[in-house]
């Protein structure tokens, strides 16, 4: 799913004196070309400016396009003489800023203000009930129906025979066909992203989207929050039950089967045919195999390889669950 | 509880050459008589097409007022002689294909079209909020009270004295006299329930209803299922706390007490007089006794004799957990 | 934060003989004073009414300025002859029943009738969605933002700069400045306190508030519950992620960060600084120190002391879960 980002306006007139302005850099000779961008190492492109904050990323290091990096100075003597380096005390705090005077209304969480009652005909062949908010640049398909009070965002964009239930509110998405939304679902919010900070924690722009395949189903009360810099992504013919809560960033592959009550913190990555049972949660930043069955309950707080049966907290191979439970 | 179900029209024109043609069963030479419904075993009457899927309905099957049913050729030789038999490869797949040929619309998960505003002195005493949505044939008791953008589906019947909160969505739930319904509660929505199936899973239909008991409270953001052949039930003064879910065909006894989001997986059924702690997991398909105590968190996968008190993840013996946590 | 509470009207004319007609107590020879209202030990004035339920409570029974007071003979002896006592079968239950004779509308769970669509201009420089109903005597400060379909009820005090999204519902409560409360939330509600009682439960008034610090943000579809004696409240800069639970009475410190689906149980006691991981819970009356961090799905039962680091369910030291569990 590669989709061009509608929804956050860049800034075109970011140059390298910005940014060491924004970072309160001073004294620092560096040539001050435009800059197109912030990215993340594999997406970089010459012009864009990117980041170094772990050596988990060397490789993607070695390979980006990008020519200026921020980094910290423990980091710095592994980036090669060929980058512009913009040395930083906290990488991430930097990023955020960098976002910030990219996408200057990333931090904006404020309701849309375009929205209004939807109008007769506007979409082919749509049912809609009551209290219906659209707003600008909406794109939904054909054959589609959309509940009481729900609210679709400016330049979202929904795809032929989608059932949207009532009191739903979609935002930052682009939804692809024969999806249905249930009742109570919140798409696209920003996600929990922030530095903690005494008194007024700084928060981290979200300028990813939410990417929902096709046949998925979300349930009643879901949360799925968009990306921060990638996107939140839920693969084709994969089903959420009721209050679920699926944090930034998180890539979930196709024909999953996601229980009521199961939780994503940030940044996971699920591979296809994946099977989580109900109140199960799912740490961030761990990689998910496929066909992978997580039992009822579980607290996955480690990467598992495919073809795995895991349960238990810490979720461990199945076998092991139940040889150590079996007096339980 | 007993009540008809008013929520879904059936086709009464279904003969047995229509399950064939549904099930592409060709050359089985069986007389085509009009069938009146699909049953579970013990639901089902003479005219009624049923399904034998497990040995733990063994008893049931010798029963069962039915002569027609559904079942795999594992089990074929327990069915007696007296049976006309449609062999089938999967019978749940079956059960679903031949529940949509007697109701076109269970398969249907979208918003109701026929609500409108509510009108004035149209129901005896009731006090309502802005933007209160009714369907038709809905009815409600006197001296009830619904809130701000609310939505009441058609044919949902509502006793006296009741209090639904606003931004509340019931449909297909028939409630009991002095209940309340806190704010966001999502009531009657189609169960989680479908057979995996690459690229578009199959829906299960679901023709059940929500039955609340009298003096149930139900609290804010609560997920409440309805049954997919059989009801969800909630007994007589059973208190629901806020973010609980419960899936479909759930049966919740009476004077029960549920703390905040606690889950219950499909079709368990619980006594009376249980109190569950914040956040605990009830397993599917399993048996929880009279005056049992869940403690908060715990995940319980296996049935629960009454007089019980468990906790833990499988829960276990309260004196089991404490003796196995007391370094903890 | 000391505020007064606007929401709950007192009856100002309760004498020592109304209380001992609500609990059925004859032939006590009491002076029938005025009294001024029904207090906790340490909150108590010398003309309210007061209750001693536990000897945790001896030191707060030796300070507190009230003069009568309601116990069980099992106390009664812990109590000096200068109190005026009140003998009572159940403390709880006569506090409940006195709260309800000093604030009769305490159990009024409905929704606020005097709510109307907002006015322009009412507000300074306030940005407001379509359908958004505002109580009696709201207060807004400048510069605040509030979402389309969100309910503000009578009374609510809300600061400067403060961004409430849509389909948000709150009652009963103070917020100070540069809060955000997003999408779903439900803040206010009636905690989930009552008396078990065969048939039909006996519900606890709560008269308390929820009081929301500065800078706070409070996540989608969050539920946070009214106190019922004593205040719920969230200190100033602390973060709640999407679908958290807060019941009745639980107080959180300043600088915390909670993360999704994390559920606390009622009167909880939270310091400062604290990170709390998904879907973790918290006992009800327990005390949390400063500086904690508590593991993703962890189930906190007991106390933790300042500056730890705790895992697990039932949740110990990290460094023990890790040694537990490191075979997992």
């Amino acid at each position: 799913m590669n989709y061009n980002n509608p929804f956050f306006k860049k800034n075109n007139n970011v140059k390298v004196i910005d940014v060491l302005k924004a970072l309160n850099i001073k004294n620092l000779k560096i040539k001050n070309i435009k800059l197109n961008n912030i990215k993340e190492l594999d997406q970089a492109n010459i012009n864009d400016i990117t980041f170094f904050n772990s050596t988990k990323y060397i490789d993607l290091l070695k390979k980006t396009k990008s020519k200026i990096l921020m980094t910290t100075n423990k980091y710095r003597n592994l980036v090669s003489k060929d980058f512009t380096v913009i040395p930083v005390h906290n990488v991430f705090l930097a990023v955020a800023k960098i976002t910030e005077l990219f996408y200057p209304d990333s931090l904006n969480d404020s309701f849309d203000k375009n929205v209004s009652i939807i109008k007769k005909n506007k979409f082919k062949n749509l049912k809609y009930g009551k209290n219906v908010l659209i707003g600008k640049n909406v794109k939904i398909g054909k054959n589609c129906s959309i509940g009481h009070n729900s609210i679709i965002e400016s330049n979202v964009i929904i795809g032929d025979n989608c059932i949207i239930g009532s009191n739903v509110i979609i935002k930052k998405a682009i939804i692809d066909k024969n999806v249905k939304i249930l009742d109570g679902a919140i798409i696209g919010k920003k996600g929990f992203g922030f530095f903690p900070n005494k008194n007024v924690n700084i928060r981290y722009p979200h300028i990813g989207m939410v990417l929902i395949g096709k046949n998925v189903e979300i349930g009643c009360n879901n949360t799925i929050d968009r990306g921060s810099l990638s996107n939140t992504i839920i693969g084709d013919n994969t089903f959420l039950d009721n209050q679920v809560h699926i944090a930034h960033n998180v890539k979930i592959g196709k024909n999953c089967s996601i229980a009521g009550q199961v939780g994503f913190a940030g940044s996971s990555l699920l591979g296809n045919n994946i099977m989580i049972g109900g109140q199960a949660g799912i740490s961030g930043h761990i990689k998910i195999g496929n066909n992978v069955k997580i039992g009822g309950g579980s607290g996955v707080v480690k990467s598992i390889p495919d073809n795995t049966n895991v349960m238990g907290y810490p979720a461990k191979d199945i076998r092991n669950f139940l040889k150590d439970n079996k007096n339980g």
